[in-house]
């Protein structure tokens, strides 16, 4: 995940299928297709800019796991910047992991739960590794997908 | 990656194309396209099995980064077996980073070398997180793509 909070909106070639979707990942199928929104990031160190987000979530019925990318590209200039992969693993108590590869050489466990009702996911960056260092560094931020 | 061997051929839809190709990449873009081979698994605590393997490396001009996906499924049935997604990224130096995340709910680090010339790619695995437990393990064990 990037720091910078997109507003996703469901894009039209969304595929979401309720029918093929293994019963540990129904809570969350909702997530399934492709979401798309405009985003603003903001970090400490460089000039803020604009950008497009987008995300793909889909399923193998045979297993109850989401895979997921993601990807983000300048909103003027249409040039890509970021871009991530890895998968969504749901359990039956209502927890969730997440991991994560990133296109800048890092690995990420994120873990915690869902409302399924609510459609909320609650993450929480337990694990970052990084390519480029011999010890990976923890940290602990935490994400919300409502 | 997973523990077996394959011996992946390039399908006919390998899409490699080094026209489009960002010079980072050059050394290793051999490896754009589709691959896809049978393999045979084996592990101490299972029987062993046959499954198809197909990997996917693809590329973006703009960064010197090769995304990567992979799937096996069983040879007789057809049933999904083992996915992972990740970034490979060389550099000019010689030495290569890998990051994985798997469907299994693992994120692997690995490093290594390449020689372009001899298209042989060495990786050790320098990292394995496991989101299952609070504390990944280190191992390290190496793979050679020849």
């Amino acid at each position: 995940m990037e720091s910078p909070t997109p507003t996703p909106t469901p894009a039209p070639s969304s595929s979401s299928s309720a029918s093929a979707v293994h019963p540990g990942i129904a809570p969350i199928s909702y997530l399934l297709g492709t979401w798309r929104g405009q985003g603003e990031g903001g970090f400490p160190t460089i000039n803020s800019f604009s950008y497009i987000e987008e995300l793909h979530f889909s399923h193998n019925s045979s297993k109850p796991v989401i895979a997921y990318s993601q990807k983000t590209w300048k909103l003027h200039s249409g040039e890509p910047m970021h871009s991530e992969s890895g998968y969504w693993r749901p359990r039956p108590d209502g927890t969730i992991e997440v991991v994560i590869a990133q296109s800048t050489g890092l690995v990420e466990v994120l873990k915690g739960e869902y409302d399924a009702e609510e459609k909320v996911i609650r993450l929480q960056s337990e694990l970052v590794g990084n390519a480029s260092k011999k010890i990976p560094p923890k940290c602990a931020f935490e994400l919300s997908f409502e």
